[in-house]
């Protein structure tokens, strides 16, 4: 029996900040504001497979209340959550994740995050992006969303 | 074979409304315009099972042509939209939906909300939040967006 | 197996432009700026099926180094995106999508645009819509979003 998941997550650009998306850093891009590094893409597929499982969100599990994960970066996150959705009894079948914004470019590393996060998982994750025409948001540079979905089964038990 | 559903939903902030969200009564916090209660986690619940099964959406079936539904609360139309779903053939795998705003804070009741939505379905709805780091509708503390996927199951027939 | 995918598609209006929305025209409503007819519900859905089957996303398939599809419609997009997710093993679900923002009014033509839909794809595609209450890029008019989530298959291979 499947179980579906949908998440986001949003942060605004901050000069000065080291880019982090998708697992990879992204030089000369500008970075996202937050207390971790603020991916975008690692936390929308943390959000869409705790949803998946009905195990909250990255707040409740990672957030100012649980100060041993204040900084970690978004792929100890994810390898982190996908744990915890398998200790409560579920297999992952795959998250599809995209990027809505005009920076980075994702596409142009498309193969390599979608190893990175593949890994973190331990179940296929992909990665594809789109732009909003200049409209919203990330038309106008202020921050980009990352838009997560997952698939997740519960494991027989003996 | 499942079939997979999508829906948001969104309403503004209006000074002096109660506020209704998650099937749950939010004491001090200020409500959303609209006709109905105006509660965006169950009509975006709503919209992805009835996007799933292919029966339109929240205007085609509880809109300004269907009168006797003026009024009714987001549960009450998330039990309808259910049994709508199941006439149809199908049986209700599961529902996640994510909360995108700053208030109400739906993690502080989380528990107490999916009781109340899985109760509404019969089959189990996830809850989860997220903000937008300042930005865009709900990073003004302008609205509330719900946002949430669903997966049904045609029924064998005999 | 079951695979998930998700997309979404936004455009900008633009006056003197037709309208193409979900495979129909839609006469008298203003159009949407792109190089492509703009079909945001078409290209929400390849961005999803794409998506699920790890094949990219429009840009990577169709952008413009891919000079052959300039111009392409929506449909004809959709109809490409589905062969290349069958070429890579893989049979499709259904897809849902929804279309946000005011104009035009899909319901009005539900039942036609899913039969054009679904013909392209060669398996169920729902359309819904919804409005966000005034609020944010669709709210102003500024644009339409297509989002869209679809669910594909591995196919056994002898």
């Amino acid at each position: 029996m499947p179980r579906i998941g949908i998440g986001t997550d949003v942060h605004a650009f901050e000069e000065g900040r080291d880019c982090w998306v998708a697992g990879l850093h992204w030089p000369g891009v500008t970075g996202l504001a937050g207390h971790s590094d603020a991916d975008v893409v690692a936390h929308s597929a943390c959000n869409a497979l705790l949803s998946a499982a009905g195990l909250g969100d990255l707040g409740s599990n990672f957030g100012t209340s649980r100060p041993e994960w204040a900084g970690a970066s978004g792929v100890a996150l994810l390898t982190e959550s996908a744990r915890r959705v398998r200790d409560a009894g579920y297999e992952i079948g795959n998250i599809a994740v995209q990027v809505i914004g005009v920076v980075p470019r994702v596409g142009t590393r498309r193969a390599e995050a979608e190893a990175v996060l593949t890994a973190a998982v331990g179940a296929p994750v992909n990665l594809a992006g789109a732009t909003t025409d200049g409209l919203g948001m990330t038309g106008r540079g202020e921050g980009l969303v990352g838009l997560a979905t997952a698939l997740i089964y519960q494991v027989a038990t003996a």
